[in-house]
């Protein structure tokens, strides 16, 4: 089973990862040597996408440990925790990260009677289990989500939840790419996703790669095409996902499920069990990260494109009631209305 | 009665207005000589908004028709249909340019009997009472509007309904801007308005002159601050209003329109009588503008944003339904639903 794209790759000791903050005029790759890159690469934004961040956090960890000096595994706990709470520190929403570096000191904790060396070797395992059962989760919602796509869809999406979001197909592109390898034909929508763009450089950028009918529009066209092109479904990752089914997901996600409600469009969220929150229990629990205004008020922070002294609300995320979700795609299987009362059957089978 | 700032102005026989494309960074003003420098300037959006663009339409038919050598009406006619007939092509959307040159074209009939040189004053004069009834117009839409706005609103708009729209307080804005002369207090909230800013651009410099608590958002944010934020009221500038009440306006204003909806928060658009085109009986007969798509894959047609070969949308406007309208406020009076009846009633008195 061949990866998608190589977004993340564990070589020599270091993390290979495409810089997406480059894309889509240049395929450039960057190497995390320590902890530190690792940080700031998932601050930066270099790398994104919620599975993503999970699995280079996960490398970054041990990148934080493999030097340990600790003679026993007290010591070696206060290193792995310190590098879990740095690490953590980096983007605030997305849970795959704590679910990663979780089972991360879980793992440790359970091998905590052997030697330090075999520990970081175990960790260092554990890491590459993360990303290769990601690759096998992007598989597994892509087979169950693909029989959603009809021949002829014209499907909408918003940010990037493709390969450069995941280890392998991506999340809800994942099921795009293999509704299209079992030969179905569709028209895919892009939101372009202000203010970082992710949707006109990344996601514009893989469907392009992947040979789609790929069509640009600006977030606030969304209306207005669900309309005039006569969109029909909707395909969105999740950053974090409570246990009712509340999703935190790229700002413009909740814009875009009430416009679907108004227009019928089914609604659907893509997202591995590694983005279910089960102890935050609505969606108005889930911390939503504020970024920089200058990424609103300055394209890529050159051209200045507002006035000076003015306020700015740059929330990176927004959160979809549960109410507005048709279904829930994840590796385990799809689950249906009503979310609450399913996602627990399906998340804990 | 001054004006709010003087986007347009008749000087020495040329026209001086505002070049919007460099707000806010650098307020600078450009001069039209011609007609040929009026269509340009429109076109390229160096002057826009729909009641300004009618203002500087019949400016720039006087220019086309001034140095006319016609020695009859009828000679004299076909150089000024030729001039209506090439500044209709500028934008095809905003209906204001339509009424304002129709409106030159009437009055040269009425004189047809006159000497050339008399009708030219008359034309002359024409254009600057179009002027001067868009200052009146907007004091008086802003007098109508400003009793909406209670004490503490937090208001959301979309694009530039403001001064830079006008020939003065604006539509939109002009309401604002009384509500706040009238001692009230409020938060104003603009979308930044993709794909050229005008929200971010030219609301938020208007609104931050005027010492308003002006907040920039991203348009993919609208519903998110709907919620998070508490808006509790919108109001919106228009393009084109059909009999029905179906309003053609800047491309997000249907998405904010259904938010509105969804979210339980009075929708309102204000617009001058010289918006509506009653000859069009429902909106889906507007003509949209799709203007080039470098404006959304390259800002400001400098960096590149998004892959090559893709497609792209970029309709500068859409088409909200009536029935998603709480009200439309007119120089003559506030018209409320049933819209299709009392648009007419108001409209026609």
């Amino acid at each position: 089973m061949d990866r998608y794209l190589p977004t993340i790759q564990w070589i020599g000791s270091k993390i290979k990862i495409v810089d997406q903050t480059k894309l889509p005029l240049k395929l450039r790759y960057i190497w995390c040597r320590d902890i530190k890159d690792v940080f700031r690469a998932i601050k930066t934004m270099q790398i994104r996408g919620a599975p993503a961040i999970g699995i280079v956090a996960s490398f970054g960890l041990f990148l934080g440990i493999k030097d340990s000096k600790a003679k026993n595994f007290r010591e070696f706990k206060r290193d792995l925790d310190r590098g879990i709470r740095y690490l953590s520190k980096a983007r605030p929403t997305g849970f795959n990260t704590f679910w990663a570096l979780e089972r991360m000191r879980k793992k440790a904790l359970e091998n905590s009677d052997k030697r330090i060396c075999e520990i970081k070797d175990i960790l260092l395992k554990e890491a590459e289990n993360i990303l290769e059962e990601d690759r096998i989760g992007c598989r597994k919602m892509a087979e169950f989500g693909c029989k959603l796509i009809k021949n002829n869809d014209r499907i909408l999406t918003i940010c990037n939840a493709g390969s450069l979001a995941t280890a392998d197909y991506g999340t809800a592109l994942g099921v795009i790419y293999r509704a299209k390898e079992k030969g179905k034909s569709m028209k895919v929508y892009v939101c372009e996703s202000r203010p970082l763009l992710q949707g006109a450089r990344l996601s514009c950028w893989e469907l392009k790669k992947r040979g789609f009918d790929v069509t640009l529009i600006c977030d606030s066209m969304a209306a207005d095409i669900m309309r005039e092109k006569g969109i029909n479904k909707i395909f969105c990752g999740a950053d974090r996902i409570s246990r009712n089914g509340d999703v935190a997901n790229k700002v413009g996600t909740y814009n875009l499920a009430v416009l679907a409600k108004f227009h019928n469009i089914p609604f659907y969220i893509v997202a591995p069990t590694s983005t279910f929150d089960l102890s935050i229990l609505k969606g108005e629990d889930i911390p939503i990260e504020e970024r920089n205004e200058k990424e609103v008020t300055s394209l890529f922070f050159k051209s200045r494109i507002a006035p000076f002294d003015i306020k700015v609300i740059n929330r990176a995320f927004d959160m979809t009631s549960h109410s507005l979700i048709t279904a829930i795609i994840t590796e385990k299987g799809i689950i249906y209305q009503p979310l609450q009362k399913n996602i627990i059957e399906i998340i804990e089978k």
